[in-house]
């Protein structure tokens, strides 16, 4: 195992501080219990926003703390969810007097921890409600899930929900839009090559040379197959086949189109994917009207990509278009 | 070798038109001759920049196409000059009648092509001027080079010159402030992997489970050593050291600090090396007040990070600052 680490038990410790040492102007960090909150938290009057879980796909969640994101970012060890404690002092953190709103990826730890800190903040008489994320059409259940996997998706969830926080929505507007993006965006992945957790050593699982896994999972988790690589725009045509039918996706529908890199591929990889994706969507009358490309969840460095399709209509494109400002995703000011 | 590509000999066509349909918004592209402009190109009146050389370290240029940096982008094949041919046709593709700017890295096959199509430019009453950008401290001559290489420290250059030439700056203005900063900016890398260029479909070298190469160049030429593997602390100390006593920088200096992916580094990590860079430059009275993280100069899916200093003043500050709008770089609109 080759990585630019130190001691294995450090990695999440060390990177949150590297991470407060880039992004001064966006965010401040604690390190015990690790979380990290927007410069100005909490903002008053406003809904914050957590979301979390197993360091290792950045730059999920701390890319995306800040104007018109997340409000906090609880960083658990590499793949392995963050207890309650970092997350009821993020959610503190965060609490505006308005409410906090839990972006919850689907596994068991994540959901069980995130609902044990919902609860000691109600305690608290802070208000909290939680989305759970389950954008993955692969698999059904899995190795950490009951229910669908959060995948990729999440970005979206986290940017959509944070432009209707940004703008005053209360906390049910902003739950319902969370619940929303949920319910109408879709994700596929394929992996090349597996990672290795640091604290581990080797990798989780194994490929042959001419084998890739259809359907892979964020840590490694199986998927729906595993084939004999392919070209590309064959894969590409797989993924999207499992995606278009499962929502459905009709033509007319207008859609955000997301090809999101698992960490160790090649940018331009991923966007011979996008062409792929996007002429295939063309051909089923699907109009791509917002569009994404680069490594937004990842799984450390394993080799390999996601597509995701995220059906619009005026209000959520409106709240994707709202400007945004964090390490990952700036646009707008 | 395991890539999601299709045919090896159309990967760079086909990100190129993946490129296009991702970022409309941003860019027209010409498949042949092929290159990238700003969507608006010419502007009149505006020195226009080009830059470009060989795929396979995206978001460099492709990436860097937009309002405040480069007026357009000649990819190349993998690790491959673009022809003459091409860079004429951006050069008169963005002329807006204040002439043109070449950033060139300095590899012998681009500077001999980027002069070719200035001497063609010129025959037709185009104004060109070149600046070659020689950042890597690493070794003076190289496999492919005269001189010291053009690396990271390009995207600096492309940023700042970028912003001179859309305030309005003149043709010898921008060339002085690219100069200034290529004077000024100062990078060394390391690698932990090869890579795999498509159509050799064999890794270009070979390094030992526990080796890895300090000073590599961004096609995975030698550096100044191979070693064996060290925690991260040791190595960026490595690379700082080379990097602060070659200009030198001194207590006292303004610097951005740039942490460069070289494409299969997971952020994780790059953060981890951000976090070390920081101290070791605190420790030296040297005051870091701009900073950059990410994947921008990237050997396909090498695994390594490159660390890059540029000295800063406060010409180089305000426009490094300056509003930008590229696929890999957004902010202040």
């Amino acid at each position: 195992m080759k990585k630019l680490i130190n001691d294995p038990k450090n990695v999440v410790a060390e990177a949150v501080a590297g991470f407060q040492a880039a992004h001064p102007d966006l965010v401040r960090v604690s390190q015990e219990p690790t979380y990290i909150v927007r410069r100005d938290a909490p903002v008053a009057g406003k809904v914050g926003i957590v979301s979390g879980g197993g360091s290792g796909h950045e730059p999920l969640h701390a890319g995306f703390v800040g104007v018109g994101m997340l409000d906090a970012a609880v960083p658990g060890p590499v793949f392995t969810s963050p207890t309650p404690d970092p997350i009821l002092a993020a959610t503190q953190a965060v609490n505006g007097g308005a409410g906090v709103l839990h972006i919850v990826k689907n596994y068991t730890g994540d959901v069980l921890n995130f609902e044990t800190a919902a609860d000691l903040a109600a305690a608290e008489d802070i208000e909290v409600r939680a989305v759970i994320i389950t954008d993955d059409v692969a698999v059904k259940d899995s190795l950490y899930t009951a229910g669908r996997r959060g995948v990729a998706g999440t970005v979206l969830v986290e940017k959509i929900a944070g432009a209707a926080a940004e703008r005053g929505d209360d906390l049910a507007s902003v739950v319902r839009i969370a619940e929303k993006v949920n319910a109408n965006v879709r994700t596929m992945g394929v992996a090349l090559t597996p990672c290795v957790v640091p604290h581990a050593g080797e990798p989780s699982f194994t490929l042959a040379e001419d084998e890739i896994e259809i359907g892979i999972g964020i840590h490694g988790e199986p998927g729906r197959e595993r084939i004999k690589l392919e070209p590309a725009d064959a894969i590409v045509d797989r993924l999207l086949d499992a995606i278009l039918t499962d929502l459905p996706f009709a033509s007319g529908d207008t859609v955000l189109l997301l090809v999101n890199g698992m960490g160790g591929t090649p940018l331009i990889e991923l966007y011979i994917i996008f062409r792929r994706a996007a002429e295939v969507l063309a051909a089923a009358g699907i109009d791509v009207t917002r569009r994404l490309v680069g490594n937004f969840t990842t799984s450390l460095e394993m080799q390999g990509a996601s597509v995701t399709l995220l059906k619009l209509d005026e209000e959520l494109t409106e709240l994707w278009d709202a400007p945004v400002e964090t390490a990952a995703l700036r646009w707008g000011r």
